[in-house]
């Protein structure tokens, strides 16, 4: 275990069975025999999703598939309400400006959550709101946003609902068809600990009437081409995919399935409780409020009188645990721990071991054990 | 890492580098470019056994290094003094007898060490006998022999110092040529983190002359036959050779080399330092006295009203984490640790972690985070 230990909102630790998978040989990717891996990859994708819909995979990363949801259901001057809760709801605002919609931003401070009523209120003061983005796990702040409730406000209004689930997708309950998701979409490298790389989209029939409409201003990332493509004999992706990572994903994605989506999600819940406490255990301060954390990342406000670099600094050339910083102007002020992915107890015991060693060094008072104390106890 | 841990005396966990090494292609063990790697990890292990002598790879377990240490050097009815103070002691005795040799058992109580003046007074005793046999580290009792000491009696006579490093060279400190060591063994899925199947030997110039003058009664294992194919243009073995094993043992001598030897033994110093407070501190004691105690294993006496399925088979089925359980006589009255080879914070952070969960479910009153506590401090 001397190398590093990846504590990341992504990418994750990836299992040895996936690494045996993305060493498997080459084969042609307009051939049956891949048509038949990219059908069970694509078949376990919706499974995971939570939708009667199809699957889509991208070979680009989750920004792809953000650039993949709104550059196909938009034409010229369409308003699209942009919630903006963290870096990436700023990033899906920012995709829809660049592609000549009108975003409407719904502001919500970084750190907390979009309240659905807020929502609710700017759809019944503007009838041309074509669609709602919002981000579920906004990996900038640790924060979930409550897109189950989202949902129930959205089943109201003809706007497509398009939710980021990148960083949350099997690590918290996303329900598509439940919650009445139009567009969804999930990274690779999060959740579902496959290496970087790929993305997956799922389109509801509501989405694919508007993006019928459309005449997309994207050629790599158009999603009509890759139902098409996807319907054809053998089943394929538009352009060349990454054949070993589809390997990769779908091995990814058969060990979710054998471990059980829910007792997944449970253990991402036990792991992020654990780490909620043992941070407070050690008597450091989470950034968010703990009703509205995030379930497959913790941020955590950096301690007075030492720096970014010295924490992460330490931790990662003393103790070879990776972990990451706050963003933008968060950046200095918290840092984060990613426990998503085949998260187990065995990962925050080392990573609250190194946390108390770089806390000590860095003379701070705190009780020996005490953080992974409260790792076992969750854990047990 | 929703893997097993192994935290056995052997095997132990195989590095990245080494798995990747092990994966290259097979080339013919008769051509120049092996001979080469024949040779850079034949010189390898030579600096760390830490002699000018040459050293020999041998295709087989450390077994097959104890039998090569015995079978090349007796001739019928020549007397040997097995030093007996667990079960590899018992083995080296095993060996004697069945190549017809006279033992001479010299039986230490199982925990205990052996005591150089025991060494000196049978061989004050007994002018025949032809070597003498100790174990560096006896895994089943977690004790280590004090060989230094024992090789500054061994240069008043001429009986040949034969030591078993098996499960101690890269591990504690071991000087061949410094202790006057005639004859000295290790295997690879030790402290030197290679996968299982291999084991190296080396022969002194007097441990030669012995073996010249002995007609061998084995044949796979016959060091004159390593001898004169490991001289050969290239370089060979007599027989073929386990090829990505060389491969990667060579890896494996390559990280101990880059990490330097001291650095490693001290690694484990620290280790076994950690392994044993924590134990304290969660009210198990340890079977050997401290001070005499393996850097490379620690034997825990089984605590009161637990069996040995209970405590190893919850750790092992709950927490991924496998322990060795005792021999022989000590079978369900100890349970092992071994932390060797690739050692870190990392293994012993998770180990105690599991522990302390395993014993809490067994309804020990254990303070929560008392075992990884003791790890940090002595890891920090």
């Amino acid at each position: 275990m001397d190398q590093m230990l990846l504590m990341l909102p992504g990418p994750t630790n990836v299992s040895n069975r996936v690494l045996q998978a993305i060493s498997k040989n080459v084969v042609n990717h307009r051939s049956a025999i891949f048509g038949k891996i990219l059908t069970e990859t694509s078949q376990l994708m919706s499974k995971v999703f939570k939708t009667n819909n199809k699957s889509y995979l991208l070979t680009g990363s989750g920004t792809a598939a953000m650039e993949a949801s709104i550059a196909n259901i938009l034409n010229p001057n369409d308003k699209i309400l942009n919630v903006v809760s963290g870096k990436f709801g700023e990033r899906l605002r920012d995709i829809t400006n660049a592609f000549g919609g009108k975003s409407v931003e719904l502001n919500v401070e970084w750190g907390n959550i979009v309240k659905p009523e807020s929502i609710k209120e700017t759809l019944e003061n503007d009838e041309d709101i074509k669609a709602v983005t919002v981000v579920h796990n906004e990996t900038s702040t640790g924060v979930a946003n409550p897109i189950k409730e989202i949902g129930d406000v959205m089943k109201n209004y003809d706007a497509l609902y398009v939710v980021d689930t990148v960083s949350s997708l099997g690590g918290d309950y996303v329900d598509v068809d439940g919650y009445g998701i139009d567009i969804c979409f999930a990274g690779s490298q999060k959740c579902l600990a496959a290496p970087p790389g790929m993305a997956a989209i799922t389109v509801s029939d509501d989405g694919w009437k508007v993006i019928d409409k459309v005449d997309s201003n994207t050629y790599y990332l158009n999603l009509k081409k890759y139902r098409d493509s996807s319907a054809g004999t053998p089943p394929e992706t538009p352009y060349t995919p990454s054949v070993t990572l589809v390997y990769g994903l779908c091995e990814a994605l058969k060990i979710i399935d054998e471990e059980g989506l829910d007792a997944r999600i449970k253990k991402h819940k036990i792991a992020a409780k654990a780490c909620r406490e043992a941070v407070k255990a050690l008597d450091l301060t989470l950034f968010p409020k703990e009703e509205v954390s995030s379930s497959t990342v913790t941020a955590i406000n950096m301690p007075d009188g030492v720096s970014d670099s010295e924490l992460r600094g330490t931790i990662r050339n003393e103790y070879k645990v990776e972990l990451a910083g706050g963003q933008d102007h968060l950046k200095g002020n918290i840092f984060r721990i990613g426990h998503m992915g085949n998260i187990t107890y065995k990962e925050l015991a080392i990573t609250f071991s190194a946390l108390e060693m770089t806390l000590k060094r860095l003379n701070f008072d705190i009780d020996w054990g005490a953080g992974v104390a409260e790792v076992n106890r969750e854990f047990i």
